[in-house]
């Protein structure tokens, strides 16, 4: 063996020999020669096994092997110009780890729950490497800005005991005799969160037991959540479209390769930048009746109106001034309209539909009562946030924004199942 | 209003009128003077309000304050000696936002319980600041250094269908009609991850039901989990020192202060360099009869068994080579001491106990399948697991390391429901 290293870093050893220690992605042959892709997880190189170059056990080893063997590899890294990477291997050893029976995902059509049962193994494809390393720069970047903020990690529970909106859509569990529920969001502990830091965020998996069988819903998605004290719905928005152009900044500077691989248009994420066009619910409605969509103002957006809204903008679009009749008992209205709440939304362009959802919460102690009672909350399980209200009370705003949906919208692709390593779907528990 | 500032930034403005939003962290008063330490959740600074300097408006505002009122005040900054800051505000004019009715936590001791039923407002004082920065840098630096490694971020799921250990810890809830257990560990889907990437890395909260009633034990806990391809066990626990040592002297540089508000020994921070000790099991178990601990050779060690071990050393040690015995069915064995797992422990110093745990990973199919049926898991449910082993099997490991542990230690503190804002014990559940 030579030196150990990464496929990704191969241009820094042109002409030198090197180990690299991976499985089969392809392979062929052609007379004396065996060309094998070899993947490591970092990138694929082709590695040319000439009989003549090798010993006998090296050549039968590469014979034996077939797709997803493991192996290591000696050899002269080359420079190549017909390769993607530049570069291959001329091998002098091949060390056969493991020999895998016939690969269940071949290059034919797979059904999609064929692919799912398969999850732990599809992993390893080409597109689900450039989905994955685009949700982690994702997730790195959401990180990068909140830290650069000086937002503080709060980390919200994951069980709770009260349920905010009803316990219809709750996972629940028994927890030592008493009853538990899985968070719907982390909010309601960040709004404690930025009273205690000013500005704070949680980041985490949360769940809905919803029936929703749509290529946008999971039952655990993950979700970052920043709350900010003396913020009002204006800096809320201002924040979430700063947020959101970081994101796709960072992806299109660091990621381009995967995107490429995934054939996104990338003049479109290009295109995303900050201010994105705000508007009022009403200017949507308008937008709806003019594309004539079947649509009952004062309704919440079902997803079919938020792709007509989308689509009418290169970048996403923020719809704010919801009726309060549609939102959560917790947004603070408009004194000007108070049939209105001080709710945003932000719909990513090319009819990916939202991404975030996010408020100026109530801070008055009496009306915030009586919203609770209005949507027939306990109030002894809200005594804490209500104490949020009555120990220096402050404006306040904050938003959440879906990984996953951010994912799908970023990388292109439909259905978001694919944006998650395991999803989890109404029926999807499995591996 | 002037231009509003976060407190932390103050020397930037020295001379200048500024505006500081927060809360009223303490107030006394003295003839034509008024006293008001503002907290912004950045830092606190003393505000001064001369009655001769602010309108009458003001300085009945200043009267009316109590601690945890909201309020907004503008003024000069000046330098102040005395400050730990060094500078205060000479103060112009006072706006209280909200009055708080008398604050429930005062300067007097406090029983835990109260302090964890108000944990919502618990985490506005200095300690609990200084506790949750440090948890989230050690958070921050934890990414940090498998990010800079190549580690790919693969999130293992929540809800699993199959329970690694027996389902007797788990937290079990209806998924549409079928059982779905809430994760123990994410390591089994980081496996996969590690196959399909080479290095990979899950990070999130883990769960289990157990009654333990100890200050090390929560129901609720972030694990970070690192997996790599073609490692074995000493790979694994030179990664594991590389990693504790960045994580600690992350702290030390960017948190210092913080740890001197927990009067935490920095010095005892600063021994802990790479490489640790690591001691085989059996001379772990020498140190106990030494120590005259009362332990069966054989047994895993209990928590008393791992402060007498922990203390012997002035850094982190590992514990490598448990009786395979007492260790979980994934783990290899060593082929000349077959009894015996490539497993390791590190335990952090002063009495700390376990903060990681790790293993190479059984490679070989037949083996890990005679290892289920031997712990009578069904293989139905780790078919897919099984898979790793059949489709390019190669030699892997990994650990998790505990967040809350971690930091407890390097906090300094002795319970573990501090290290996390919302702990989870068997009778808490709220808020």
């Amino acid at each position: 063996m030579a030196q150990v290293v990464r496929i990704s870093d191969i241009a820094q050893y042109e002409g030198q020999e090197v180990t690299i220690k991976g499985w089969v992605y392809n392979i062929r042959s052609s007379g004396k020669l065996r060309f094998i892709l070899v993947r490591d997880g970092s990138e694929t190189i082709q590695c040319v096994v000439f009989k003549n170059d090798v010993s006998e056990d090296s050549f039968s080893a590469a014979d034996a092997l077939s797709q997803e063997s493991s192996l290591i590899v000696t050899g002269v890294v080359a420079a190549d110009k017909r390769s993607p990477l530049g570069f291959e291997i001329q091998v002098k050893e091949v060390e056969a780890i493991q020999i895998a029976p016939e690969y269940p995902i071949s290059k034919k059509e797979h059904g999609t729950d064929f692919l799912m049962d398969h999850r732990h193994l599809w992993l390893r494809s080409k597109r689900q490497h450039a989905i994955l390393r685009i949700r982690h720069q994702i997730i790195h970047a959401a990180r990068e800005f909140f830290d650069n903020r000086d937002f503080i990690l709060v980390d919200s529970p994951i069980f709770t005991p009260n349920a905010a909106e009803g316990t219809s859509t709750l996972f629940e569990t028994d927890y030592f005799g008493s009853k538990a529920y899985l968070t719907q969001s982390g909010q309601l502990y960040a709004e404690a969160g930025a009273m205690a830091f000013g500005k704070a965020y949680c980041f985490g998996p949360t769940f809905r037991a919803e029936k929703s069988k749509t290529r946008r819903h999971l039952t655990e998605f993950w979700m970052i959540e920043p709350e900010a004290a003396f913020f009002d719905l204006q800096d809320d928005m201002q924040l979430a479209e700063d947020f959101v152009e970081h994101l796709v900044m960072s992806v299109v500077k660091n990621r381009r390769k995967e995107l490429e691989v995934l054939e996104r248009d990338i003049s479109k994420l290009e295109a995303v930048k900050a201010p994105f066009p705000k508007i009022h619910y009403n200017e949507a409605v308008e937008i709806l009746k003019k594309n004539g969509n079947e649509f009952m103002p004062g309704d919440d957006f079902g997803a079919a109106d938020e792709t007509v809204i989308s689509q009418q903008f290169d970048r996403p679009v923020i719809v704010h001034h919801y009726p309060a009749a549609v939102k959560a008992f917790y947004m603070k209205r408009d004194e000007n309209e108070p049939e209105y709440a001080l709710a945003m939304d932000m719909l990513a362009p090319e009819g990916y539909g939202e991404i975030i959802g996010g408020s100026q919460r109530e801070d008055d102690y009496d009306t915030l009562l009586k919203r609770l009672k209005e949507h027939n909350l306990p109030e002894e399980a809200f005594k804490w946030y209500l104490d949020l209200r009555k120990y220096g009370s402050v404006p306040h705003s904050g938003f959440g924004l879906g990984i996953e949906r951010t994912v799908a919208w970023i990388s292109g692709i439909k259905h978001i199942r694919e944006t998650i390593p395991y999803p989890r779907l109404i029926q999807r528990l499995y591996p």
